[in-house]
């Protein structure tokens, strides 16, 4: 058998992370690529927009993409999209509202001519040699699925982001019959996702969060505003069953959820009657008492509908004492500060707040430890490979998969780019590919790395001294400056004396030169440098980035 | 009745926040000061090492104060005494443990002559006009104190940080027949620290830690790491304890974790048989599960102990797979990211891990909802203040004490600075006193301020350009550059378009003026900054700074 003859598992991001998932496999000349997410910068990444996959791997192979295949529409699964796809260009696979909002980023980032396809549940598509069946699963956007890929080495099943909810909202129960069929037929791998493994228990059903909007509007005695992820359809629909019962007109607020709404209501995911939808604009023809409002700012994102609100930065709404705000999130790892900020703006507002400290206003997307078990009880799997966490994570889903049977020697604890090689009876990593966080800033795509990134924070932590000078370099002699100028460095006004001290230094070092030659200047910019340098950190204890920068004096 | 007989109280800190507290008490000539405490910048302040209140009001009323009065020898209630202090001093009050703090703080910063004066629990102290008596509370420190600040116009109980512990490691509950019977003589403010008011029910007594860390200890086959906040001595004795019981000898390492174990160690706060304690050097001459290892990080801070260890950063000390890391705490909110980052490296270290997802390692030191009603029910004040808390937290914490009884119109929600004027009957905000954050850093204390900030918040994002040329100013003609240099903005070898498109338009913006006379520098550096920057957001949609050098040439 050749090496090529295995099956191929390339986990391309999301693991060892929360974020960018994105897996190829591949089966002698045949690739997929499951999800193409993006992820938000981490605050050491200053000024950074997006993170990416590296996809240089799918690039060099393009001809061999077969297709694109999508678990979900969170921008974790699908934000990459219009960055990496049109450099390695196949079809696109998945369900009506992922393809939705895939159709939807594209139309944003003027990317024509990509072929979309809509995937039905249970349904199956072939991809060279991979037959992959779309399984529903439930999550905290609709038209979610897992996936059971078949190859010529045994069938793979990736579970995408799932949870298991008795009493979804749609009525439609994760698909276990499906999953355990497909798990009576055996099954080489899982890669199932591991986002809750450190919560024992189960997640609770979305109905829930219906249940406390209902409690909350039945004593509201004005608007009630409610801030919440717009992808998350099924709670948009409990909002509005709730704002119906009520004799609530409902308006949607803010740019993502008037898009995700719309594009929801055009598929018929969220159904809303005629007469209770109103725009922003005709929301003084009601009472307070009459409306909902949902928008978008549950992770106190500053430009988010609530955020401008509360602040009163928003054109056209602010929030009154009257108002009852349910915040309808837990605050993401990172993003407590800001809605912490968000929140107490609300109350000094007025407002009466209602967030995740006081009421179940939240219920995860993802399996907590049973749920899990459940998954893995009903694939069976031969191989266990946890995807979608942080390497304690994915650690942690490896205990619980060896708690359930699996061997640990058929535990495989992906790192990102690793080449995991499977046959019907083996498990290997053959290598590496590239891989990493690729850098979106503005409309750049990779142009910012670690040089960059290194300076941003040195900038952003000390500020910066700019010491310039001009040489007539025909008379080695100085004929301009040293002039000194600062940003973000320490008030100037209060700090004269630091930088007529940095003046006098600079000076003596150039006249310690006697006559300057254009050889001079490396080593001339190095020692201003240093004794400038050293010159600040012994009076402040500070060390801004120092600029020396020459001129050279021609054309006299 | 004059103004000035009635009683003022000004928080300067500690409301609206978490974090600086200090207090001022004010009657007639005279003035007391509870706490002094300095707080960490959240990461909007760039490059700031520390946040300390604005001592102004005290400075200018420096003769008038009396003392400073401390509950407790935490860093949101000490840190800012080597910076406030010496700009207005008076004697200092506080606990031995608290004034042991203090005095090792002085000593780092090399400030003599502060009078420090140790108080026992009940003892009561008089200063001016007020007469403070000390009162034992259980906190995550020991030598934690409620004050009962008696005054002209009645008692004022300030509950300093407390919690309920039924069982605590000293055996010295919180003196609840002294507060019971302050509140027998009648209270007429209560300030009570908010920090846990979102949170229902009773915080664990401190022994819960200790039962983990023996069950975590008695099947450890290597060594124990465990990192936890230095100042946290019960908790100490709680790991030597076990460490003793299970013939573990105990080293500690990190600096904080060092200086405050010693520190307790003399003041007998903290027992530790003598040949069980190692140090560093030694490690080398015990079996791993011979030992137990205290260290600093359990924050995830870069520098600390446990990260270095985690990152091979530390010279003496390494993770190996056979250690069993606990990491005693939970991340305060805004380190989530960095504690996650250091779990996940102890994992792929090969690490077992304990932290506070998977077993109980950690208890707060804040009373809950119960407890809170514990001391309103026994202090039973006329008007109450909540205190030490985010602004949300101020005004559950009123609602709580609207539910025991207190009636609306007697709960002040405080704002920073505002002063909150007391009689025996009555309550007013009486005016404002100046009041806000001072920004330490390195050696400068308010040198950089929100201009600075603004300045390195542009250049962390987005970076900068500098284009520097020279004029000879007798001929009004160029004699050097435009020259472009850039820091934190692109990879300039991939972007030499852009850098000479740049030149270029400086170029033809400088000719557009023929012959340049001095007056017209302001308006060419405004040219320069507007046009390249539409130049550049047209490109590539960024936004660098632009700063525009000229060189004057004379000398000729």
């Amino acid at each position: 058998m050749s090496n090529k003859a295995k099956l191929r598992i390339i986990p391309l991001g999301g693991v060892g992370e929360i974020g960018k998932n994105m897996t190829a496999f591949e089966y002698d000349q045949d690739i997929i690529v499951v999800d193409c997410g993006s992820m938000f910068p981490k605050e050491d990444l200053l000024g950074i927009d997006l993170v990416i996959p590296d996809a240089s791997y799918l690039v060099a192979n393009k001809e061999r993409i077969r297709g694109y295949v999508f678990t979900h529409g969170h921008e974790d699964h699908i934000g990459a999209v219009p960055y990496i796809v049109p450099t390695a260009p196949a079809p696109l696979y998945g369900s009506r509202l992922t393809m939705a909002l895939i159709e939807n980023k594209l139309r944003e980032h003027r990317i024509p001519d990509l072929e979309l396809n809509t995937v039905l549940p249970r349904q199956v598509i072939h991809l060279g040699c991979f037959s992959i069946r779309f399984i529903r699963v439930n999550h905290s956007i609709a038209g979610a699925y897992a996936l059971a890929i078949t190859t010529p080495v045994g069938t793979v099943v990736h579970s995408g982001d799932f949870k298991i909810d008795y009493t979804p909202v749609d009525g439609e129960v994760t698909d276990l019959s499906a999953l355990a069929a497909i798990g009576d037929n055996g099954v080489l791998a899982l890669l199932c996702e591991s986002t809750n493994v450190e919560r024992p228990g189960y997640t609770m059903s979305e109905r829930k969060v219906g249940e406390t909007f209902r409690r909350q509007m039945i004593n509201a005695s004005g608007r009630v505003i409610i801030a919440m992820f717009s992808s998350n359809v099924h709670r948009l629909q409990q909002v509005v069953d709730c704002a119906v019962e009520f004799g609530r007109k409902v308006c949607f607020v803010g740019r993502s959820m008037v898009t995700v709404s719309a594009v929801a209501m055009d598929l018929g995911e969220l159904v809303i009657p005629d007469e209770y939808l109103v725009e922003i604009d005709d929301l003084d023809r009601y009472r307070d008492d009459q409306l909902v409002i949902l928008t978008t700012g549950s992770q106190g994102e500053p430009m988010s509908g609530l955020t401008r609100m509360a602040f009163a930065e928003h054109r056209k709404l602010a929030i009154k004492p009257s108002d009852k705000v349910i915040i309808s999130a837990s605050p993401i790892p990172g993003n407590e500060v800001g809605v912490s900020r968000v929140i107490d703006q609300l109350y000094r507002c007025g407002a009466e707040v209602i967030y995740d400290a006081m009421a179940e206003v939240h219920v995860s997307g993802h399996a907590c430890q049973e749920e899990l078990k459940l998954m893995h009880a009903l694939v069976r799997p031969r191989y266990f490979i946890p995807v979608h966490g942080e390497y304690r994570m994915l650690w942690q889903h490896g205990v619980l998969a060896e708690s359930m049977g699996t061997s640990t020697r058929n535990i495989i604890l992906p790192e990102m780019g690793q080449v995991i090689e499977l046959g019907p009876n083996s498990v290997q990593i053959a290598g590496e590919v590239p891989t990493g966080n690729v850098l979106v800033d503005g409309l750049g795509i990779g142009d910012v790395g670690n040089a960059v990134l290194k300076d941003r924070k040195h900038l952003a932590e000390e500020g910066l001294l700019i010491i310039t000078f001009a040489f007539d370099m025909t008379r080695g002699t100085l004929v301009a400056g040293p002039d000194v100028s600062s940003r973000g460095f320490v008030y100037v006004r209060d700090n004269e004396d630091i930088i007529a001290g940095v003046r006098d230094l600079t000076l003596r070092i150039i006249r310690s030169y006697g006559r300057i030659e254009s050889g001079d200047w490396n080593n001339l910019r190095n020692r201003v440098k240093d004794e400038v340098h050293h010159f600040i950190y012994e009076r402040i204890k500070r060390n801004p980035m120092i600029i020396p920068i020459i001129e050279n004096v021609v054309n006299m």
